[in-house]
C-alpha cells in the first residue's frame, strides 16, 4: 500500500478553506481516482506539541493506493483539473510526498 | 478523533533506521500508551511527485487518539523514556503535529 500526502505549510497570512476543501476539493479527487483510491484521511493541524504552539501544516491529506502506478494511473488524467481547484481553497503551495505505508 | 504525527526530515547525510523503528521504537511507543493509541501508521517516503525526486520526509508516523487530553495523558508519562530511544535509529529532529482528523 502506498499514501499520497499533500501537505499545506502554517504561513503567516496564508488562507486555508476547511468547509471548501471537504465538501468540494476532496470529494472531486474522490471521484477522479474512482476505485483506484483505497481510503485516506483529511486532517487539520491544531497545535505543535506544546498546547497553543504552531502546527507545521495548517491541513494534510493523505491518500491510499495500491501501488505507485495505480496512484499515477488514476491522477494523471485528471491532475490538471485537480491542481485548478486548488485557488479556489488555498494560496498556499501544497508539497507532495509518495510514501510506502510499513506498518 | 485527533491524530499525532510526528515527521522525520529528509536531510542530506541524515540516517534512519527503519528496521529499529518498526522493531523497537514503534512498539514501544504502543506499549506505553497503552489502550490510548486508536491505531495509525508508519510511513517509508519514496518520492516527490516526480518519480525520483526527494520525499519531503524519510519517514512519518501518525498516531490516533480519541483527544488531545487522551494523549497527553497516555504520552505524558513516557515522554522521557521515548524521546531518550530516538538517536537509537536517526540523528534527524522530528518534528510534531497535533491535528484533527475531519474527514
Amino acid at each position: 500500500m502506498i499514501k499520497v500526502s499533500v501537505f499545506y505549510p502554517n504561513k503567516e497570512g496564508s488562507k486555508f478553506d476547511m468547509g471548501y476543501y471537504l465538501s468540494s476539493h476532496i470529494p472531486m479527487v474522490q471521484k477522479m481516482c474512482g476505485a483506484s483510491l483505497k481510503g485516506g484521511s483529511v486532517d487539520q493541524g491544531l497545535s505543535g506539541p506544546e498546547p497553543g504552539s504552531r502546527p507545521a501544516f495548517v491541513a494534510m491529506a493523505h491518500l491510499l493506493f495500491d501501488s505507485v502506478e495505480a496512484f499515477q494511473s488514476a491522477f494523471g488524467a485528471h491532475a490538471d483539473s485537480i491542481m485548478a481547484d486548488v485557488p479556489n481553497y488555498t494560496d498556499i503551495q501544497p508539497i507532495f510526498q509518495i510514501s510506502e505505508v510499513k506498518g
